[in-house]
């Protein structure tokens, strides 16, 4: 696993900010949280599009339809990709010092095209699996209409940093008699019951994939 | 409540977007979630940058610290703000149908520095106000320096968008009795128990700003 080393994108300014570049803890962040923020620039305007990412080893991934704005634009243009998990509220003592805990990773790069159906299809099989193991082998198979119709694009892993915020406030020593309530407001991703479409085939129980399926 | 315009950058592109421009919706999508990922343009590359936001009738509002790269380059630069609920995850009967539940919002536009002292502890005071109500009173009162080194950016919402996906997987009937469990896996950021600060000055309960707090 190779170690990014900071570029000027990523080397985080600001001692607070807290910034990695552990490909471990990158890692870990992107393999948590499916969706991640895509920015590009569209004739000369940033633009950020939700969208859901998934990791190959030293490379992320990302797909879309052929048709999308997104999607065109994003091929071989430079794009910043962003994954964040929001884990509290912090409240302290003065306005300044509250905050947010959260685990962020910031990708950099150029993005490639996933080129050809056999690949594009290996690719959507392991985000697949990643997420739901067993099911890609369980649907109806895709074609190749639907495989030309997809687009995939993935940067690498080289120029990416996480920044990781976490634990109670951290008020000056002079403010901690103050006296307000001071603390943190955990917050996370939580998955429900799996809700079955009302016109299942018969005799379909709800996978162990979609029950055991967990935002981390 | 003005009703913002399709702009050539807000109009959706493709038909399943289904993308609105209803301030009503615009505005509960915002009011629900604090974290938005700004989208700017830092020597010609896209930047995306999570920070929290707050809605002040029709403006967008959010803050950072005057030493910050993104703070610095947004005053005045075009940007792009978009915040994402996750939903759920959609489990269809073929791959290509699969798809997230989720309710986004991009606002487009220059972004706009809050000037001078009183204004920006107005605005701070109208964003804690919103998220925790009776708690600005209570801090440790803001000081003219921690002003300083605040820097507050506006947005309008007039060039504003919303988009939702929402319920079960839309597979073409001729897929429908595929012998596949199909369905949705609700997913939504919960909000735990507050958790006091170890350092507490004596004698102070959990507020009702911290138990109450919600993601809606």
């Amino acid at each position: 696993m190779p170690q990014p080393a900071p570029s000027p994108r990523t080397r985080a300014r600001r001692l607070h900010d807290k910034a990695t570049y552990d490909r471990a803890v990158i890692d870990a962040i992107l393999d948590a949280m499916p969706v991640a923020h895509v920015g590009h620039i569209v004739d000369g305007f940033p633009v950020v599009t939700p969208t859901l990412q998934w990791r190959e080893g030293d490379r992320i991934y990302w797909h879309g339809s052929s048709a999308s704005r997104m999607q065109k634009r994003a091929s071989g243009a430079q794009v910043c990709l962003t994954v964040t998990l929001l884990d509290g509220m912090v409240l302290a003592r003065s306005g300044l010092e509250h905050s947010v805990n959260y685990r962020s990773v910031m990708v950099f790069g150029e993005a490639d095209l996933v080129e050809g159906a056999e690949a594009k299809e290996a690719h959507l099989r392991r985000m697949m699996e990643q997420m739901f193991p067993g099911r890609w082998e369980a649907l109806r198979p895709i074609t190749a209409q639907e495989l030309k119709a997809t687009r995939i694009l993935s940067l690498p892993l080289s120029e990416a940093s996480a920044k990781i915020s976490a634990g109670p406030p951290s008020d000056p020593p002079e403010d901690r008699p103050w006296p307000v309530w001071a603390g943190v407001i955990p917050i996370r991703l939580t998955v429900g019951e799996p809700e079955p479409a009302s016109d299942l085939a018969p005799g379909l129980l709800t996978p162990e994939h979609a029950r055991d399926y967990r935002i981390r």
